[in-house]
């Protein structure tokens, strides 16, 4: 068989994401007989398969085989030097938010391996660590794509190539970037207000539903700062053609009190959240007065080059104002678009979307190395 | 040079896509270095400009070469083996919307030669048509993308076969397909009502209006039958993974009152529609009745294989209710995506982002045979 029609997989991570990209994997095998693909290598933190000679790793029974397994992960350079050295092409999956995997993605493409991805920290890094991994994919020919760094599975990353590529200029990016906050402004400020008797919800009663309902990471602070909208801004900005230094080279509002700051774990920020309900009440009660809705958005001015996350109204009208669940919305403004954007819009996190973004990706990895 | 670091480019048409396209590319060969564009053919269907030994034609005076051209058209027989017999690889560019270059797809695939096309004609036909493409394309290895044969540069076709290839199952689509019948409705019905007096325009006044404006085919019959739209679902829906025999091997309401089918022209047609405004208006004031509005929709239950185009009502907080302008919006469901569906909108029509898609497209064929 020729190195040709045979691509090898190698995959860091087995969590939420990586369980169900692992499915996907083994049914994309399945379906496609070419290129074939074979699992080389796959590791957790802890564990690892793999066989020096290269010989396949089952991608159905991947994690029986990584529970019982007794080899330990090698490390980055050693990997690299496993992969680098295999008598086939090989694409490296990193489906874990390691910043140390990220901060090996220039080591790992100028051996010519690529790679396809969810891991934001690569992409929301400093400006000079992306000028590295996209330099050394162009020098080494290796591909790296990472439509689900940004939105899981919807295709904004993709789109945002192709309108840049062929000569389009964005010129401005808005939207509501975090399922967590999506879902928390769509309930404390309804675009149709619901008809139920009684006092709608405080915000941090909506909080707390959230966490209970799995919305939201453990300590929900780690959403309520920002960052993660600040993350999937940057990284689209930048797609645009904006050299943005930061995700905290920009304003970002963080929605968590200052006095909560310093609280010790998440249980105790929300224990004591309900103290400044008042405030945020506040904001909903403005935008009101005004017939609009608060939402949380991340935007870039591509023109001025000015980035900014955080609280803004809208009119019960707006896209924005009639987002459902916990869905996600990205508007591109573009020259050749004009006066109306271009919306994707739906689920912008779980498992299974995000590990569709990475096996979409995959496949055009395989389409041009295969 | 190596056959491998340069790729042919032929182009059959050059009306309000080919204009804007020929603009694309000449911009994008002067970008990308890598592989090197040679316009080697370009076509309308009166003259033609190129030279026997695929030397190359200006990309940026390749209309006013074409105006001074004394060539007259290659046959669709003769350009297949001018094309073929060319020493590098060919992607050829239909900016037509001509049954009979589709027809020759299959033939023309066969050879190697890549398409690149916004022309719905191959792609909404027979399912034969449809199977006969993609089969030469299988066995050749030539590529054949159509984003912009819907919905123009929305990334439409490419998103469904993310979701279709990565074993997504698609449940429904569903959406407002012709920019045309979006800004009748959109204006006819408005989700929010203008609060100007008097009393809103009648149906036929909109029509004459986006007849005014450009929105409609010379004889606005061509947007009125549904057939546009018809023929977007139809693709849209094959790409689902159903056989649908053709677009109209399922219900399609025109909006033509059958009285006015066989008006001489459409001239003659607008001047009795007004005579028909009672039968709109009753559809406007029934949907009203429910607090709702009616919009113009395409839609396909992939599991129960019904697709049906015609008039359906809305909440005013649906997202088809709130479309502005000529947009589009098209909804997929899918079993990843759960109860809110991914949305695509924006501009569905236009010459800058139909070349757009069409440049997009080929882009990525050039990622994978360059």
């Amino acid at each position: 068989m020729s190195s040709s029609s045979r691509v090898f997989i190698a995959i860091i991570g087995a969590g939420g994401v990586g369980k169900c990209f692992l499915s996907q994997l083994a049914d994309l095998a399945a379906r496609r007989p070419s290129p074939r693909l074979s699992l080389v290598y796959i590791t957790t933190t802890k564990k690892a398969v793999y066989h020096k000679d290269y010989s396949e790793v089952g991608m159905t029974d991947a994690l029986d085989s990584l529970a019982a397994s007794t080899q330990t992960p090698l490390s980055i350079a050693e990997t690299i030097e496993f992969l680098a050295a295999a008598p086939a092409k090989v694409v490296l999956v990193d489906n874990t938010s390691s910043q140390a995997v990220a901060d090996a993605y220039p080591a790992i493409l100028g051996r010519g391996i690529s790679i396809v991805t969810p891991n934001k920290k690569a992409f929301a890094g400093s400006f000079q660590a992306w000028q590295d991994i996209f330099g050394a994919a162009a020098k080494s020919g290796a591909k790296v794509y990472h439509e689900a760094s940004c939105g899981a599975g919807l295709p904004l990353i993709s789109t945002v190539k192709d309108l840049v590529e062929t000569g389009d200029q964005i010129t401005r990016i808005e939207g509501i970037f975090s399922g967590t906050l999506s879902f928390l402004f769509n309930s404390f400020a309804p675009a149709t207000p619901a008809t139920t008797t009684g006092p709608s919800p405080s915000w941090s009663a909506e909080v707390a539903k959230a966490k209970e309902l799995g919305y939201t990471e453990p300590d929900p602070r780690d959403d309520l700062n920002g960052m993660d909208v600040a993350r999937k801004l940057t990284i689209l900005a930048r797609l645009a053609g904006l050299s943005v230094a930061s995700p905290t080279a920009f304003p970002v509002e963080s929605l968590i009190p200052a006095e909560l700051a310093s609280a010790a774990n998440g249980d105790e920020f929300l224990a004591r959240l309900p103290e400044f309900d008042a405030q945020m009440e506040a904001v909903k009660a403005a935008a009101e007065k005004e017939g609009k809705v608060v939402r949380y958005v991340g935007s870039a001015d591509v023109a001025t080059g000015q980035l900014k996350v955080g609280l803004q109204s809208f009119d019960r009208a707006h896209p924005f104002a009639a987002l459902k669940g916990s869905d996600n919305i990205f508007s591109f403004h573009t020259k050749r678009y004009g006066s109306n954007p271009l919306i994707i819009q739906g689920a912008g996190a779980g498992g299974d979307v995000t590990a569709m973004g990475v096996t979409a990706d995959l496949i055009k990895v395989l389409s041009q190395i295969a």
